[in-house]
């Protein structure tokens, strides 16, 4: 008797843990499954993915219900019509090169579709989460660093082969700091958790006599390398000088970055999740202040910039609709 | 008895001119007509516009060749899906709101398309030019302003209304010169024939003692208002200082605003022309040289940047291919 319910299982491969679920037809996740990454990454990682997927498989087996087949967002570089890992992050290594679509589909024996986590988590907001019903629609997810994603005439923009969407990776200051993609001055550099702990290491460095009593005590204590992006947060609430630049410039970064990308796109939503947002929910009205006062009127003013709906399952939820939203992945 | 050739009638809308051209399959222009711009713009552009396609139908009857349609580029930006002018520029007045397509279509009894003029000069060099087989481009065109036209998946982005696609209006310096788009240090305002201009002769009011003995004695003589593109080009070839920190500035802004689209887009190639290109042919090589040496390597390398094949034809031509390559408009 088959099910009901049609169902996909959602896998989010990220650098410190690999999340499986199992996802039904409106985007719930009925069951789902975490490991920590292996340090290793590569081989252990895949076999990582493979063991979360065979237990997400049988919980579906034991309860009737069907899977469509296994939708991965990964981190690194993704050749989404190859179904391959092109290059890994610093995070995993061994993971480039690797045809993950391929690989799994002989392990799991079901259908497989893989796409980069930034694609992916614009997906489960599109299909349904903060931009459901949008069919030109932005995301971004503000992290360690910036991941992107584009949805366009209701598809996602892969581009050549799927490198598209590196929304974090937009200058916005051509004589900033130097990226890790080998440009400068990327929304990157200044607004992701790592962008914004260099930066105010940096003014710590220069100007530590403009440092709060408190900033100052905490780095004198553990150490300038133990700045983390929570402690420029609370810093600048505080009212500590150099956290307040920081944040200041990170927010104008975003903002410059986001009104480059309406110019380009013409969306009528962005949405803004990640880590950097759940710790500091009001850089979102933030940058729909500053958006909405910069650029051409008839490209900002109509666009809404939303929180995303979904944190930490966003990965899972929109892995899944790549099998099961297949319309907007090739459609 | 029809004709072997099927042909369209390609409008390019500008503020100087309006041209139309009869365009055959294989992009080739039988037959022309310009006349200028009205200066009042509005009812009378439109009545001229009329005019010179009501001449090229003539000549088509004339010589036995059928028309499928009309296609119209013009400056401003367009409600693609509507054929409506959404917005005049400054030198196009009373433009904006005119249901075009529909007004067109009603005088010349044929089918009409209308772009703006970015896209419009993109798709004529995907057609039948320097990007010729390319499902994935980038088109810029350097004039007064910045045009921009974007090809994804063999077809235009349009975006939400239309409006996708302003490239010149990509941020590259958030402390940069105000735009006339609301934001700052755009693309334009640096690379751009009146950027250039602008940025010129800020430099040329503010240090004046640097300038070159023959860029003095011009501005002395005519006044600052009459330094042209024409004469940074002229100035920074013949070693004066202040212009050419100007054209390296205008390099610089376009090689990072280049990056960071080909970051976004992943494309294989991206096609500059117009007259800033005409008048400083080697602006193409310096961009290609600069960008394939910044940025992701994966997305760079490959991308081929070349200088567009039609001048100041690609109006003509690219609003030809509205309708005679109509899958790669609303495919």
């Amino acid at each position: 008797m088959s099910s009901v319910h049609e169902c996909a299982v959602g896998v989010d491969i990220g650098a410190t843990k690999i999340a499986a679920g199992l996802v039904d037809g409106s985007g719930r996740v009925l069951a789902s499954q975490t490991v920590p990454t292996p340090e290793a990454g590569g081989e252990e990682a895949f076999h990582a993915v493979v063991q979360v997927v065979g237990q997400i498989k049988q919980h579906a087996q034991r309860h009737d219900l069907c899977i469509r087949g296994v939708g991965v967002g990964t981190a690194g570089q993704v050749d989404s019509k190859k179904g391959a890992v092109r290059s890994a992050t610093i995070n995993l290594p061994e993971w480039g090169g690797i045809p993950l679509a391929e690989r799994i589909r002989a392990e799991v024996e079901l259908p497989v579709r893989i796409d980069n986590d930034g694609n992916v988590a614009l997906l489960a907001e599109v299909w349904a989460g903060a931009a459901q019903g949008h069919e030109h629609a932005l995301g971004l997810t503000l992290g360690t660093g910036i991941g992107g994603g584009v949805v366009t005439g209701g598809r996602i923009l892969h581009g050549t082969w799927g490198g598209a969407a590196e929304l974090g990776h937009v200058c916005v200051n051509l004589g900033g700091p130097r990226c890790t993609c080998g440009s400068n001055g990327c929304m990157e550099v200044y607004a992701s958790g790592r962008g914004m702990v260099e930066r105010l290491q940096e003014r710590l460095m220069a100007r530590p006599g403009d440092a709060s009593a408190a900033a100052r005590a905490y780095v004198s204590k553990h150490g300038l390398d133990r700045v983390t992006a929570a402690l420029v947060f609370a810093w600048a609430r505080a009212g500590d000088k150099l956290a307040c630049e920081t944040l200041d410039e990170a927010n104008a970064a975003l903002a410059y970055g986001v009104t480059s990308l309406i110019h380009v796109f013409n969306p009528t939503v962005v949405v803004v999740g990640g880590g950097v947002v759940a710790a500091n929910p009001s850089i979102v009205p933030e940058l729909a202040e500053r958006v909405h006062g910069l650029g051409m009127p008839s490209l900002v003013q109509a666009v809404s910039i939303t929180a995303a709906r979904f944190g930490a399952w966003s990965g899972v939820i929109g892995a899944a609709a790549l099998i099961l939203q297949d319309e907007a992945v090739y459609g």
